[in-house]
Parts: C-alpha cells; structure tokens; sequence
C-alpha cells in the first residue's frame, strides 16, 4: 500500500463508487454540497471574485458552455465556471474546513464537481462519488504535507488542486493510470503562498480559483494522454520534497475506503478564519454561564495553538473586513456584542468604537494543551477578567460546526439564505427553492442547472 | 532600493523605455525573439503541445481572437496563444537559457510579449521593452532563488512566471503599484516541480505553458485592481521563504539599468538538456584537435558541476528522445558521431547500436573547478582515454551559444529553418520570409501576424 502511495490514493479515487460510500458519508456530503452552495453566492459581487470573472469573459469563456457560473448565472466551459465559483467559494470565509489538514475541500471540490457534471450530464451518485474522491484525496494530502507546509503555503490552494484533479478526473472516468498522471500534473502545479494576508491581497481568491480549474486541466489532460510524474507527492523532488519538512507518506494512504475524512470536515459557523472559532465559542461559553455583558469584560486571554499565532499575529489593526476576519479580538469583540460573527456582523460592525475598543482587551497566549491537540482537535480555551475582577475560564472542546458538534439541515439552509441574502445571489423564494432542488441532489438523474426550480420562484 | 526589492523591481519593469536600452541589447534581444520563433514552431505535432492546445480550444478559445497560435496559425485570445505557444517553446530544448539564474526566458516572456503586441497593436519598441523587462526580472529572480530552489523547482517555471508578469504588465501599461501586484499574482502561483524528469512525463511543457498563461493573467488582473502580495519575492511567507534555503534578495536589484542580464543569455546549440553542452563542446574540442573518430574513443570522463549530476544522473538508460537530451553519454556519443546533436540526431539515433555503445562508455565526475565557477560559467572539461591508450584532455570555457561565443544572424536562421523543417511548421520559403521580417520587429509600427510576409511565400 505505501510503497507507492500517489499510485494507491489515485486508484482509491479513480475507482471509487458510490455505492462503497456509507449512507451517512453521502448524506454528510450532500449538506456540504448545499453548505458549499451558500458559499459560492455569498461572492456575489465581490471585487476579487468580479475581477476573476471579467478576466474569465476576457480570455475566452464562450457564454454558450454548459456550466454555470453561480454569481451571475451566466454559462461558461467547465474550466471557466470551476475558476470563478472557485474564487467566489471562500470569500467570506464561511465554507468548510478539515481541521487536520487545514484545508478547506469545498471551495475547490464543488467547483470543479458541478461544472463537470453539468456539462457531461453526469449523475448524482457520480456527483457526489467524485466529491467524496476530491475531500478523501485533498484532506489526506494535507495531513501528508504537515504542519511545515501551512506555515508558508495555503493548503487549499496546493493540496486543493490535486483534491480538484481527484475529482474531475472521477467524472471523466479516468483509468487508474491515468488518475496518476492527472495528479501528476496537478501537484506540479501546485501553488499559493500565504504572503498575501499582511498586505489584504486578493490572492486567496487566485489561490481557490486556479486550484480548481487548473486541477481540472490535469484530468482532462491526462484523459487525453498527457502524462505526469508518478510519484508527484512522494518523490525526492515532488510536492514534499520541495515544500514540506515534516511531511508523512502514510497518512496518504490512512484507511483509504475505511475512513471517511469527508464527514471529519467542519462546517464554519462564525464568517471568521477557523483559527478564532474555538476562542470565539469558549467566549461564548463563559458570556453564557456567566450572563456577561461586553462592558463587564474588561480583558480575554484566548489560549491558541501555535498555528493560530502564525496565521493571525501578523494582523493587529485591521482595516478591511478580510484583515478583520484573520483578527482575534475583532472575532471575540462581535460575538460578544452580538452573540455571531457572521458576514453582516463583519461589514457594519468590525471598525465600530465598541469592537475597537474590545479588540485591544484581547491577547493571544500559546497553550500546550491546545497545541498538542491541534491540528487532530481544535480544543478552545479563553480566561476573561471581569471589570470587577473575576477570572473566568471558558473551553470548548469542538467549535460548532465540527463532526461533533455538527450544523442541522435547518441551520445550513438559514446560513445559505443569510448567505444569499447578503450578496443578493437570490431572493429569500429563490433560495427555498434551489435549496429544496440540492437536498436531493444524490437522487438526480442528470446534475442540471442550480436554478433549475429557483427560476420559477 | 534593496529595503523593498519586489517594489524596486516592478517599479524598472513597469518604467522601461526602449529610449533606456542600449542599442546592442535591442540587437541581441531581436536575436533571441528570432532564435525563440524556430523554438516556438518546432514544438508543433509534439504530443504533449498538441495535447495543451486541445485543451485550450476546448477550454474556450474562440477562433476569432486576435493572437496567434505560432503552431498551427490559428488565433486565440492571448491568454490562451501565451499557453499553447508557451507549451511548444521549450519541447526540442533548443531555446535559449541564462546560465547564472538556470532560466529558459524565451519560452516565457517571448510568448507573452508576442500575443498581448498583437492584440493591443503594440509597436515593435515596446514589444522589445516587454520582452527585457521580463528577460531582466526573471533572470534577476532565478539568481535570486539559488541554488537551493532548482534543486526541486524548475526555475522557468516558478520564476518564469513572474517575468511573464513583468511582460505582460509593460505592454499593459501597469503602473508601478500594478506592477507589483501582477508580481504577487504571478508568484503566489509560481509551481514547477523536476518530479516529472525520471518519468519522462510531460510537465516541462505544461510548465512554460502555464507560467506564460499565469504571468499573463496576474498582469491582466492588476490592471482590473486585484491586489497582489507586495513582497511576494523576499517577504516572511513570499517565493523564498518558501522555495529556497539560500535566497539573496541582492540578487532581485543587482545593477538595474546598468547591467543587461538580457545580453548575458546563452544561445542552445545542441538540442540537449544545458547541462550536457559544456561537455560535448570540449569533446568536440578533443575531436578535432586529435582528428578522433568514434571508433578510436575507449572512455569519456565529463567533469561537471554538482547540479549537472542532479539533474542529468536520474536518467541512465533513456528510453525516449527526451530522456536522450538528459543523458550525458547519449549527447556525446551523438557529437562524437555526427559533430553536432541537433533534433534530427537525437529523433534518428538515440537508439541506434552506435549511440548506446558509446553512451556505456562515458561517466560523469564531479570537478572542483567546474562546480565552483557554476552557474556564473558553464566551464566544459572531459578527458577522453583512447582505444591505444592516450589520455587526453579538451576544454572550453565558453560553451558555444554563451554570450562570449554566441551565434550569428546566420546561424540563428539556418537554426529556425532547420527546426521548421523538422516539424513542419512552415516551409523553407516561408521560414525565410518570416525570419526577414522577424529581423525588422523593432521598427515595425504595430506588431503583427509572424505569417504575415510567410503566406506570399
């Protein structure tokens, strides 16, 4: 099994039927899929995601392709409409996360499973079978490539396109072999760099968009015979080789068709980087028990994994709402004031005097217990001084939205309205609608339009 | 200038004016776009670049763009002409290379600067301040990242697609900050992995492909207000932290203005991996000094530089024309037989009873001099012991095609025709009508189609 491990994890995607995957798994990936859907829309608008789509029209997405462009609701190529629902997957950051790999499999999975499916009329049991192959494939990669590579590369973007690669190149029936190839290709392009965040780049856009789409070139080069390196993940000079320094070959291959990583991955609750969420939830916690008011808190230590500090210290003074969502006491001032950081929370409030003044009450401390866990757990542990001088510990031992703490039918249906709501991707009926149309998607036929039933709401 | 060297960089690319180029780097770079068109068409039929261009057209290249696809004359957008020209530049490794940063510029920048000149009418003087613009930047960047980062990464690849950047972004006019950010755009996707080499695998052309297709993208969406990492190069997170172990950001701003590294790029005179050249010139050397027939040669000792072995001692048995160009005792056996490994000498005898007779008879050795003056020279040194027992040595100092022994007008052309000739791409009347008016390109008003005097032929 390990002695050549991208040949073992691409025949476990290329083979892979929906009928090996357990029920729950599917029922579990169909409501990522419409949690995913909420989060495509809510990059309505955008200026990243708008910019991606013109240069889209630009280069040359014919408007007659037979997949759809959900923004806009415009038709592209398969190539196209994976590269701008890419963009606009993880913009408001609320789309899904596997803790362990620290990637987020939804925004570069979906993409590239229903733009292929709607052009090759594919079913719904294929749909959700190449699905559960890009999170299987994406989310072991991931955990292969360590804790050394997040450091200085965004995993969505590097393990994603081999997870967008696993998934297109399911659709397209690859071969084994041929599976090989397509991830070949794909790992060899895999990018994104986290240097961006300081500067509020636009470029976690770019990262999800290509993922994505050049993820789907490697499978329909591969399934036209284009060849690629064997042993892309694995090799003396592959994707560890040459971004990764505590890379483990054996978690590529972990249990494959015994585990299901996919119903490991998180739903995001809070419109926040998923390193605030456990503080968030352990504040919420203690503001709970306690019946705290904001005003009665007059300091937070929120007790992180080291991740957390690389990943949010370099944001101190936020002055966008995407620096906002990357900033702790931003996160722990909103839920505290309003109970939920979600995406409205963020656009009115996040520089208002009260979070302002809250943010500065709040610091990051590393904690042994949290950074053992993590990444396998993502245990939250906050200690709040009161006013008058109470100290107060809070912990929660999975963030809402994790496997354990998992997100109901009705609360991913009310954030995909919210979600629309907010971009104006649909109406409140249109959204009933199409969320009613996705419920059933494993049953379909023929994957077809999104808005299929919304267009008559 | 070096306390923001991203900034400093963009700022030379963004601000080069023909007026600021001496008139012998005008000269030489209208040599190299010449040299790079013979490149360009002798990519056509290669499987691997009619592979990138299907994808293309399927992808959604619409016929009616107005750039050119060099291979087959047919038009596209430029996104999707810099691709698929990209793909066929560097197939039969005949393009040129800079021998300090280890960087093939042609096969990015000259794609890129073609396809964007044609379809924004561009004169033929910022055609060439777009083509040194990128020639400067990347090489500045590959000598940036060291040693260290070719090890695992192809440098044409991930630093190439950042002066595709450079030179998309001079002919759109990018201001100075856009300049920048088409730099964080086109790094924060700079991938290119050497996995491939040992498999024979295709991603030497998907590298050049898509280093032209994402430099050019990155530029197209700075001028649209996409924000890119500002320290994308040297930054905490950026291309070096990442990629690299001994990274000199000196290196990014080395005498800009003064120093015309585009000058200091090697033509390819054998249609071999670069490594190999240095030897088979100094085997040369020893064969016409001594009147050396193959049959009188027992034992070839090439004496090279470290990375000469680990790029080229992967590959001991070649099984196709181009594992032949990355096995040292293929390409001195082909010189020693023919004077000269040209593609019709690799495409005709790499196989041949002969060749591989030879090949088993050549090593290579690691040599202290060689390796020290590497990459700043390409010393070549091989001790030949013959059949009747003499020992004897052959150097060159300059492999032919380096800027001290480089090629003339009429070399380049008889080149061109030559590569034309081998894939088919244009006759010898139109091969000698494009090159006539490819010598022009500088003084053309706006830069049009390279057939334009070809199709009276």
């Amino acid at each position: 099994m390990t002695d050549h491990p991208s040949q073992t994890l691409a025949t476990f995607a290329s083979q892979l039927r929906f009928s090996d995957i357990p029920g729950a798994v599917v029922e579990r990936t169909v409501n990522l899929y419409v949690d995913w859907l909420g989060s495509a829309l809510a990059g309505k608008g955008a200026r990243p995601v708008e910019s991606i789509a013109r240069f889209a029209r630009n280069a040359g997405a014919p408007g007659g392709g037979d997949a759809e462009i959900l923004t806009d609701r415009s038709r592209a190529t398969p190539y196209f409409a994976a590269m701008v629902n890419g963009a606009a997957s993880h913009f408001v950051e609320q789309d899904d996360v596997h803790n362990g790999a620290v990637f987020h499999p939804a925004a570069v999975v979906f993409p590239v499973a229903l733009a292929l499916a709607q052009a090759t009329g594919a079913s719904g049991r294929d749909f959700i079978a190449a699905a559960v192959a890009g999170y299987e494939t994406g989310i072991r990669i991931g955990e292969f490539l360590g804790r050394s590579h997040y450091k200085v590369f965004h995993t969505t973007g590097t393990a994603g396109t081999v997870a967008a690669a696993a998934t297109a190149g399911r659709l397209l029936g690859l071969s084994p072999l041929q599976m090989l190839d397509a991830f070949g290709s794909a790992g060899t392009q895999a990018s994104g760099l986290w240097e961006f965040l300081r500067d509020a780049a636009d470029s976690k856009q770019l990262h999800t968009a290509m993922a994505a789409a050049n993820g789907l070139m490697a499978a329909q080069l591969a399934a036209d015979g284009f060849k690629g390196a064997t042993h892309i993940l694995e090799g003396a000079k592959g994707m560890a080789a040459g971004m990764s320094s505590d890379a483990d070959p054996a978690r590529l291959v972990d249990r494959l068709g015994e585990r299901w990583a996919t119903v490991e991955t998180s739903f995001k609750y809070h419109a926040a980087c998923r390193h605030t969420h456990p503080a968030a939830d352990a504040l919420l916690a203690v503001v709970a028990q306690h019946r705290l008011a904001p005003e009665d808190i007059g300091h937070v230590t929120a007790q992180v994994h080291q991740g957390a500090i690389d990943v949010l210290g370099a944001v101190t003074n936020p002055v966008t709402v995407h620096q906002a969502k990357f900033n702790m006491g931003t996160v722990l001032g909103l839920v505290a004031h309003y109970g939920y950081a979600g995406v409205t929370e963020f656009e009115q409030y996040f520089a208002s005097e009260p979070i302002v003044a809250f943010r500065d009450r709040v610091e990051m401390a590393l904690d042994d217990e949290v950074d053992r866990a993590y990444p396998a757990r993502w245990i939250g542990k906050v200690t709040v001084t009161t006013r008058d001088g109470r100290v107060l510990s809070g912990r929660v031992d999975e963030p809402k939205g994790d496997p354990g703490n998992t997100l109901s039918r009705d609360e991913i249906a009310t954030k995909l309205r919210r979600l629309a709501a907010f971009s104006g991707a649909a109406s409140g009926e249109e959204a009933s609608a199409l969320i009613d149309e996705a419920w059933q998607i494993a049953s379909q036929e023929r994957v077809g339009s999104v808005f299929r039933a919304a267009q008559f709401a």
